[in-house]
């Protein structure tokens, strides 16, 4: 229901769940990120089974993150492949953001070194919390432009 | 399983997912940014049954994103509040990127104005993907540091 005149989902967050809020979703998703296109990759690397990763592949392409294009091999049957669209790539701060949060509050014993970098200088690549005015922002100076809850965030 | 001995969940964004991974955990998050404190409008403002809520907020505890603490109105028995702990605090990110992508690719037909706002200059707030140098990072730019997968990112 994207629709003002529902009173429906008005908040962003819970309209971007309905489409990527489920752990399947979101990894097959950093799959993409990581360069998978392949529907067997998707399952293997994803460590779902297939019909999961059929019906999770379809629910991502319906909703416009993934775009699903023929392709073929000599010799083989057409086969398909699944490749990122702008709203798909759109996404990637939020997986971005649960990679920092895992690394931090779940830490291996050994840690693994970063995996997403910057191409054109080698540094490790995150998400910043920053206003439109360039400043960053930390949880305590965050506030909340919702006149029947207004509130300060922060621990 | 957070042990690099286990060989499993060696991917922070799987091991975040492992405790964050459904819609409704999130919302209830996006309530406690929101400053929502007590079990009642969780579950209301969520919108889920008190059972749900009273599951997730469970979960929450246990994995160290909320602190259960007791409070007392006078004539009143002894209730909780759940707070966020630096942990709670520390996945704002991922709740802001969601708004973000929502905000865009699921536009409402009436736009609502931006929620999250700067407190010492009153702009919007929202994520950014910057490397460690602070240079922002288009999805381009992005390569993954993963010996047997590498690959770019982008669409």
């Amino acid at each position: 229901m994207n629709d003002d005149a529902s009173g429906l989902d008005r908040c962003p967050i819970s309209r971007a769940l309905s489409v990527v809020g489920n752990r399947s979703v979101l990894l097959i998703m950093r799959e993409a990120y990581y360069g998978t296109t392949r529907f067997d990759d998707f399952a293997r690397r994803v460590g779902i089974a297939e019909s999961i990763a059929a019906a999770r592949l379809r629910d991502l392409v319906d909703a416009g993150l993934l775009d699903r294009r023929p392709y073929q091999e000599p010799g083989q049957r057409t086969r398909y492949e699944y490749v990122l669209t702008e709203a798909g790539s759109d996404l990637l701060p939020v997986v971005l953001a649960l990679g920092s949060w895992g690394a931090r509050h779940r830490p291996l014993a050994q840690p693994v070194p970063p995996r997403f970098r910057h191409s054109t200088c080698g540094a490790e690549v995150g998400v910043e919390v920053r206003c439109a005015n360039g400043h960053e922002v930390p949880v305590d100076e965050l506030t909340l432009d919702m006149p029947s809850r207004a509130s300060r965030v922060g621990v």
